[in-house]
């Protein structure tokens, strides 16, 4: 349920088409449901500019499932991150789309994109951690550039796109190992940058910690940081941003 | 040297005011000067937003004082943080300002403030980190509100305060200890938030680490993190957000 | 063997139907019962209020097994912690029960319960630490409500259930990733607060240590914090808690 | 504003010695008080059973004495931690004592004392922490008793006064190295423990992050743990406890 | 090659029965043999007390077994530690044992046991640690005895033990968890004390990490740590000192 | 496409066998290829020295099969690091090796090899990172000697091979667990070492990172540290360093 | 009150010169003397072959004289550790030493000097700790011979004092940085050698941890590890080792 | 004593100037002089290409001058790392040289430069580190160029100095905060670079940490890690590649 919605009820309550105390119903409606273990959060959107997006990988496939319909029932979509091919099998429904290289399932979203949102990575190991923010900025409604495997190592590859960071309104940079690609880029442009840690790389990565620390400690000052491979989250700062008016 | 400057460049030039040689050379002028143990990044406002910023922490007393002196002839401001009243004094510069909550000392910056940025913090101790970004934020022309002491052990101190934060354009949240306090901001809004958290606490709080994970893994979805105690950083990015158009 | 049993061999040789030196005997019984490679400790319940529990992580099934076995014969009753469904169906023990849900098996138990413990989580995938407790409670006697997915995201979920809080003696809140949970309960009630991290997150929730370290900082003094995961040791304390009369 | 004082405009209400409109005013009296840098929180007693703290280490000489007055001029009483002679000096004000063992300065609190809150430490560099809990306890309305130096080493020092635990209603151990102690003493009584590891020690005792987690891996289940030197929050919780009726 | 074998050339030499250019060649028979990707150190026993042993965690199952052939050719003898059924089935060697508990396969050793080395563990998931150091103390010449499941939650089991402690030359303590078995222990006997963290537990005991520092930390003065888990290292330690004459 | 073919097009272009505008097409093509989901960098081995690697660890087979052809089209050779036997069976090209105990597949490659590297393990167990060092090296065009199994433990062994080391021109050392190999070779030679902490050992070894520290930690000063395993990188850094003239 | 003192007690009750309640109350007396804020363990010599001894760095300069006085009276002598030359100054006893490179201060203690331990450390910065092990062996008894400086930069300065080594009953050794000379000295002889890891180094020495874990890596088997700088530590032990018959 | 010194003595041998015994007794002069804290390795410089250099840090100042004094008297040269201005009034040696900004004494050294070695560091806080290298590298015989404060938020500053990289031999790059500045510059050539983590930064940069890791998992291949601030370490090995013929 979204503030469409929520506007639409109002307007149908002004033109008489509703009256107050069902359109009062309607909104009171319980803004979470209960499904015993779980308790959806339905207004959220409402709230947060992001509805509640089920993270699959805490949950067994069968909650993950009933959650996933409930949802569907309420606001016709839904979104369901680090899920595996096996739950998009398990649950059935033709309209919903699989993105392999990140394990989001999404199942409609905000048709119109608008803004721009420029998603780059340092190399083809971080590419999850991009389709994650890609495809959640993209069912919130945000238009996304991708620019992948421009890392520091050579940096010519990064200056041939330069034109593109120009038009974008937010960055996201994801990037693993030593992390370094966020201040190079930080250092080229005004644009809010969000620098998304991977997972990528082997021993003193520490899984993703490395990048995490060197993101944090950036010379350039003011880029946001996300937690380790949180493309998710990414996606949804830079609609956050790309939102704004 | 802001964009304003290079636009009466270009429009002297366009105007037959400025040959195109000598505009040429103004904008080739440089970007940094070289002072031997610093290269001066003036040009860094144009291309990040950002003006280049002096970090007293790591310098000596006589490096910060001539940086600061190089800065004020080309570009009439600058902006010190984790400075001392004792640089503060030996400066001798009238027109500069000493923050002595956050350590930051001043000079010019922008005069029109504009958008709204809210700052807030959980507890007396994290105001350092929230006055060091209310006074960048400032600097580079943002308009400031802060909200201090309204952690999670008594959250009606902030239910108070909620038609204060739907004002904002981006919110700020300095928290130390275990950095809750973004988490249910961040249940409240739909404006980008920035998570700083800061190094009140002791024992297990590790000097901020644990605000700073807790941050990292907020339930809310979308929330940037900063280093920690780093105000500066977060009004940078609060600014680059607050400008977007 | 618990202290009703103690109390009644008293009882007995009291009105003169056990001889003293038949009392001692069964009294200074072996407090412990030696099968090689492990001690049973019998008499713990009466020391410690909580019977010797099987911890089946560290154990080849034929020990658990054969553990368990050397305590029904004893007690009568047994209970074993992070158990699978094989260890289940090995046992061939009709009465004993699986709870799927924490990997807990229970045979008996104290049958009356009394006081009232609540037990919160902050998501679904928190719900394993949370059974842990309420099965562990449960056979020790205490009464136990189950509230799940309130976390501070959605705030208004909990506010929805105050009334229960404050019918609580003891209150227990498993919570993963930032683990703010416990920090906005201690803020609304004056009962004893356990807190316990759950291993639910990725990245920087490092498998529940940053949800472990919030805890330990929060804000309102006086949370008592678990391992991570320990469902079973808030379920003993909560306990303990909830007998004091 | 303590629950005795409600309690008191309720009878005062109800026995028709002040009006309802006066009471629910006295009542919805703001919860907190603004002084611009800190929000003091009146009725947290009242939600919490604990009245709020004034923790002195991230605070300036200046604000904790405004506060502390503001406190004073409210309720008439107030709780100092991590304080300093110098600061107790500067206060001047003569009914408020100074623990030198533990920096904790009071002024006020419960005069009856009520239950049994017996107040271990393993060695000697544990006092200050143990102080702490027990001024806190002591403040809020426990009474409590002090066993001081009974460590591991020389086990026969604890079994000497078995019978002071058999009396607690709670227990408390602090403890620094390896933090051991609460595990022994777990193993003797049914009552609830709180284990307060400090910061005795040196090398690899990490400042008590040893002790900590000792203590959050005890073999005996359910001991609540506290952050590292947190003598204050063991006194709450233990305070919390010995107030269940 | 041990001591002994090295004094009958001696002997023989002196006696005639060898030319010293053949006592000496067999003497300065290279030190270790090279099989290309290892150099097996015969003469180690000679010059450590301990012969070279193949830790087979590390190393390719057809590597193992080349060189524990290469060994039992030159010295009848071997000890692998860290091994499988798997690796053992594959040696095919009929005199050589496999010791499920800790891995551990045996083919020789020394015949005549003397001295007394104690081991005790605190829980039963301790026991693959202490029977590694069991089966190396024993195939090194030393007599030892174990007493399994005696850890601090109940210390009345192992002060019934109290005797078999006083008659140890040398006592090794494995323990999990909180890792305070050897500080109990250290307080009850002056004899040199060997203690092993185990990885046993979860959570915070990191694997072992907890026990380890914790018994580092020990306020007995003078216990000797181990590496976790290294039930073989305690083995050899023991082994040395119960070998001083 | 390295310095040879560069060389080849100036000389051509000069000779009159190519145009100007001819070679700087040639020269001009662009820097890498992009094949959507990678930008292959041809020219970095004229920028480093080294040709772009592919790291087979965090790609899919596809991927990685789909870069080396590429690769092989340009450039008739490549080096492909942490590959499985798997991918190895896929690529299905005659010509290409792989060498198992690294899991590195190599195809061409500089065929002179000059110089000389010495590249020495303290274990079995770490002998993949140094065949990764030494496949990697020579490849690129140094002559590598390998000296496995000469830890510190029987130092005669290393002894032995002093000559050895007096011919290298830089000296790879690869060693786990405490990592003490590379201080007792840097107090022999006056040869850069570089030494390469391995994962191999376990407990506190943490995986590879108690090797790395120790060696970062060198009191023979001016050893030069690898990420843990990073044998590819000791392959490039040595050839860097052999290459010089 | 030592062993030889018992031995009086029993010597003369079976001589006639003490009656049997007599000698039972002599030994009976209580085993520790309770100065309120410390309980002195006078029979802790008995029990584990090593007094208990002062360790000053938790103790304020007050507490340290005062149980030192309570030693001194009971037993006629004592150790003080970590302590500072103010506090010598303070104790104003003329047969007290104060130990200047490793802060001890000892009065008394064993005179008859038995066995041998053999002291090395790595460099000049390893000496206090090496001090602190040195004086607390020759206290209990033990004769020591020291080597210092003698690390594995330069081994040809170990190899002359091969000699010394074979000698030693025991050997003690100090380093710090990376930690390697127990391994290289654990490869040349069979004595029990126990390693006291030093803070000296800076960076990723992380204040002797990088030591400690080299230590506990060792390859060769059976070093006994002790606690960052425990020389203290270190001294019981080999004097314990020293003390088998 | 150095290669030029060893030389002679074997020429004056060859030429009969010198007896074989004469010759053999200066070269098998003792290669360390034992002033009874410190062993003095003479023939370091001989064995390592580096002479023995003093670390001030660890050690009191009587005992560095009383090194000092006995280096120059056998070499005519000595460096002092860690040192402070202090040490060097104490010194009273009017050729000694005092480097204020690393800390460094020097006196005497390799007069002859030779080769080359480019200098880099990020911001002006990685200066003392820089300084160090320089000092040391120059002070060994090899020729230095020095370039600060050219970080990666504005790598223009870089780009102009690029033709200072390509007559480099070897490149030793200092930085803190996120270390991104090694993997740029080993973007741009193909020759050995030496990174050196500082400790410049706050809060995550942990002392130097972040950037150690980020420089250990650099994406560009082969580029040797020191440890943190060691500008010592890597001066040597420079020198040691640069001095390669």
């Amino acid at each position: 349920m979204d503030q469409a919605a929520i506007r639409k009820i109002l307007d149908d309550t002004k033109a008489g088409r509703l009256s107050v105390d069902m359109a009062l119903k309607r909104l009171q409606h319980l803004p979470y449901e209960d499904i015993s273990f779980a308790k959806i959060d339905h207004h959220r959107h409402l709230r947060q500019g992001v509805p509640e997006v089920i993270f699959a990988a805490g949950k067994t496939e069968a909650q993950v499932i009933r959650i996933a319909r409930a949802m569907y029932k309420k606001s016709g979509s839904f979104l369901i991150t680090k899920a595996t091919g096996r739950i998009y099998k398990s649950l059935k429904m033709k309209s919903a789309v699989y993105h392999p290289e990140s394990g989001v399932i999404s199942l409609g979203g905000e048709k119109r994109k608008s803004g721009n949102i420029v998603i780059l990575t340092a190399g083809t190991s971080d590419i999850p951690a991009a389709d994650e923010a890609a495809v959640t900025a993209s069912f919130l409604g945000s238009a996304v550039t991708t620019i992948y495997d421009v890392g520091v190592a050579g940096l010519h590859r990064l200056m041939d796109r330069r034109e593109l960071l120009k038009e974008a309104k937010v960055i996201i940079v994801a990037a693993g190992m030593e992390g370094a690609l966020p201040s190079v880029v930080g250092g080229m442009t005004d644009r809010p940058i969000i620098a998304v840690p991977t997972s990528a790389g082997y021993g003193t990565s520490f899984g993703g910690l490395t990048a995490l620390f060197a993101m944090l400690n950036s010379c350039v000052p003011g880029i946001a940081v996300m937690n380790i491979d949180n493309g998710f989250g990414a996606g949804c700062l830079a609609h956050r941003i790309n939102s704004i008016r």
